[in-house]
């Protein structure tokens, strides 16, 4: 398996599950159409919170896959079990943004989709770990500051994630609003890295 | 971030969203389905008009990414909020189309799709405008001639959006003949570029 | 716009287009289970030849484009325009195989399928014709008995097409019938350009 | 029709078919929201076990692709008949997963998603058979050895498929521990391909 294989199949799937992300925003419910199409906007922001968590991951990977040089059978299948959970977004991501909009169980959707999150983070933070442990699949020419600069960045995702699940115990708008500041964190951190 | 890999991704969502529009396509509501299949079709316009829109920024996209040397960081962001803009079209497309059949909200629709159409053009003049401002990403050689050309055929994308968008206020099948007939516009100068 | 991109673009939708038509296949209704995904045949088989049909469509336009040396604006516009109906065919595949279930307006749901695909077959070779005629877009080096190989199999599409739609005025079942075999026929036939 | 061409088109629908696999998830029923996505966890497991048996699919039929020289028009023909199958496969995992959740005609879902799985891995035999057998496509440096192991690995799939769909006449539950054995299965013999 070339990373350029493993990369395509990745981006593929990646830029699926970010599409399929508008086929769950509707404006239903009741009252004329210009009051719906407004009182929606928890599910274009949940669309916009989760396409470009997604958009990040595809920066960071790319940036993970320059550094790579060989692909071993188990970084496959990490990189399936990271492909899971991303495609596995758009579900919490509709959850969430309906929970908001009704307030029917609102909380209970902030920890699902926090619980999803937090899976995509540690499957990211593993393929990561496997990879630079030892530098075990690093290219011999991958600077070594650009290795710590990546794990610096992905480290904190999985305790951000687990912390913006366990505020939604407590409340879904303060959840949600951790959520969009890690995407928003992540677009900048994360652009930084295509600059190498 | 190579200029082929992120040209794969937007060429990507490009095709999904716009092959997702025909899943918002029906024929529901009463009567025969001979008669259904003919009152449906705004929502073919709608279709065509969105399918062919999302074409015309992936030819005019190509024409910007084979003038572009190296993208940088900023310029990635600015491609990702692009894909988010299209990516949502699905949605107003939908909306609009249903709001025609039954003419429920045929006004609210028409603004709503305005809107979303002029963001996405202002996204892709803002990308435009930062990759070619003091030719900051262009190859050194680019032809100026191409560069004024692009800019010249992309500015008036977002006035023409915006007209349709306040003519939406006072009559939704105005509004909706100025989006098919920028659609139309855009195919024939857009497909220009590709001459390049 | 260079061969490359441009069948990059257009396999991606055909890819997408063959596999949304799943999303149309239900087994709804009364009685259990079993009996039901018994009934639904009709939604099995009105997708395999929707999913073949797009497949020989992706075998036969990968023949053309590797005739064709530089793809001009004109012959991107009219794969666009390709790319537009066959993007329509999963609304036309799932209309008829609902109708073919129910037995309601199944004439009206054969001869709507078959002016999708009429449509489609003609915007095939609307953009062979412009290519070929004259060898305006060939390569010097494409065998002229190729070329006549394919003109040779496209020609007869819009007719079956026509007399299949003129067929379902009458019989939905005779014209279902005919879509399958010419199905079959072009995976066959189209099947024989790989070859080359 | 190259390797290269043939494994674009097979990985883009392989990706689509596996991300779309998350549009029939829900958590519908009664209750609050909590709990319903609780007792959606089967909806769940039949999303992993149909993504991960298609990025098996995907490894396989890398290392099948590797091997090949130049794909004959039956070759190709044999990969759409496998894209139909495995492009069906969202159907029967979602019918599935209702069946065991709401318990309604759950061994009528265990055949049928079988008897999918079952005629999926027979088409996947089908087109190795035929590129392998007197090494007929395979490039004339293909390690016999590897053809051995991908032909040992391969053939047991039919009949473990057929096995869960007998037992799925008695069992649901039982034919769904063996769905997932198979892929968990594949999973790691399949990775073990990508090493070579």
């Amino acid at each position: 398996m070339s990373a350029g294989r493993l990369q395509s199949y990745v981006d593929a799937i990646l830029a699926i599950a970010a599409t399929l992300l508008i086929l769950n925003v509707t404006a239903t419910g009741g009252g004329p159409l210009s009051h719906r199409l407004v009182d929606a906007w928890p599910s274009y922001a949940a669309y916009a919170v989760s396409f470009l968590t997604i958009g990040v991951i595809w920066i960071n990977h790319h940036a993970i896959l320059r550094l790579v040089d060989q692909p071993d059978p188990l970084f496959v299948i990490q990189n399936l079990l990271l492909l899971l959970f991303v495609g596995f977004l758009p579900f919490p991501t509709h959850v969430f943004a309906d929970a908001l909009r009704t307030g029917d169980g609102a909380r209970a959707a902030a920890v699902f989709y926090g619980i999803s999150a937090t899976l995509m983070a540690a499957s990211f933070n593993a393929l990561w770990i496997y990879a630079s442990h030892g530098r075990r699949l690093l290219r011999t020419d991958a600077p070594e500051r650009v290795v710590k600069g990546i794990t610096h960045s992905f480290r904190p995702g999985i305790a951000l994630y687990a912390t913006a699940t366990v505020v939604g115990l407590f409340s879904a708008w303060a959840s949600a609003g951790i959520y969009a500041a890690i995407a928003g964190f992540y677009v900048i951190s994360g652009s930084a890295f295509s600059r190498e």
